[in-house]
């Protein structure tokens, strides 16, 4: 069994329809390749009491929860302060984030009172390094706090991942069959019902020369995919 | 107060990272020009426990629930057997339904059985029209069910939304500003204070000239929005 995980997104510009999630999609993509099953991703606005109840909702369910969003200088940057609040400890500026920030200043009155709220960190919790903007990120339990800015979440990720290893990468394929879903359902019904170990997912499309569907086997074991891929190839 | 909303995404693709998703950002751009405050978004796979747990948490919580995805005539789609249980209701193939589905076959023959459960319709439910592929969504209490495909989810929300109205449309004013977040944080945060009634937000950027910040308020009030503006402009 693999572990499992899943991704807590925290902000109004993705609600209001302002910005259009990047740093979920990509990290969906990385878990995958990593062999962990992201199994839920969730978008919440920039409300303490949102962000608690929703960390409260995953931590205890899923292997690993990882965030993204509101730990920057802002007044609307509230997410460490409400996990701090969903464990039920403490939170204040501390020494080793306060040092990492500084490397961004020559002049230290620059790391003025709005940008110190970027070393607040919850007590007990390890820091995350960002060597993109230098304020970290922090891990609490299973709980993985990242920036919301693509070019520190990612850099983030990337530093966290290999330490997460766990199970098998998941390995695919995919067919592409040039017709409509409804052509090849029940003989996919079949496969599926005989390659019971296997995740098979249909995905129907639309061309200018008609419908048509891509058909994707998931399955850590490499023989078991080629076997399946045989039957799904037959459906062509 | 407007009314409020959350949208679900069912589906494996989305998860794996196979697929971005394209309709809840589509939906809350839509929703955010309607009046209407989106406050969750949630992704979960294609199994009907998840489906069931997510739907049943939202529906009570906010005025509407829209669903993506999992409706379809393959072994994996099984959202509407999810919403008929998590209403209690039963299900099975609808007449109304299956004439509509109907009118894509020449040959009668040609719906199948596998076709023919996107014909399964919850006890109770509406029907919401699919002038693209003719398989109806639902509408049950005030869950709305729709296709993954994104061509049939944005024809079905049109049809949706006029009769949705309620609350005034949001408007937004966006300044920016080419100086980093910290630099303005505080004095944005002193803005945020006097105007408790705006949702303020900040969103930082880097460009090669460095790094810089989107101020956005949103309001439905025009008048505060020109005030808070000026102020936002002043940060300049």
């Amino acid at each position: 069994m693999n572990p499992t995980a899943a991704i807590l997104l925290i902000g109004d510009e993705i609600l209001s329809g302002r910005t259009q999630d990047s740093n979920g999609h990509y990290l969906a993509k990385r878990l995958t390749e990593a062999g962990i099953d992201l199994k839920e991703m969730r978008v919440v606005s920039d409300e303490h009491a949102a962000i608690k109840a929703a960390i409260n909702a995953l931590r205890g369910r899923f292997d690993h929860v990882f965030t993204s969003g509101g730990i920057g200088p802002t007044h609307d940057d509230i997410t460490a302060d409400a996990i701090a609040d969903a464990f039920g400890v403490g939170i204040d500026v501390r020494a080793d984030a306060r040092a990492m920030l500084a490397q961004n200043y020559n002049n230290p009155d620059d790391l003025n009172e709005m940008r110190l709220r970027m070393a607040r960190i919850p007590d007990g919790a390890a820091l995350i390094e960002n060597p993109v903007s230098h304020a970290p990120g922090f891990q609490l339990e299973n709980v993985y706090v990242m920036a919301g800015v693509p070019a520190v979440f990612t850099t983030m990720v990337e530093s966290l991942l290999p330490g997460l290893t766990g199970g098998v990468p998941l390995g695919s394929v995919s067919v592409r069959i040039d017709r409509p879903e409804g052509q090849v359902a029940a003989a996919l019904a079949e496969i599926a019902k005989a390659f019971p170990d296997i995740a098979i997912g249909s995905y129907p499309f639309v061309t200018d020369s008609g419908f048509g569907t891509h058909l994707v086997a998931r399955s850590p074991d490499k023989a078991r995919l080629d076997e399946v891929e045989k039957h799904l190839r037959a459906l062509r």
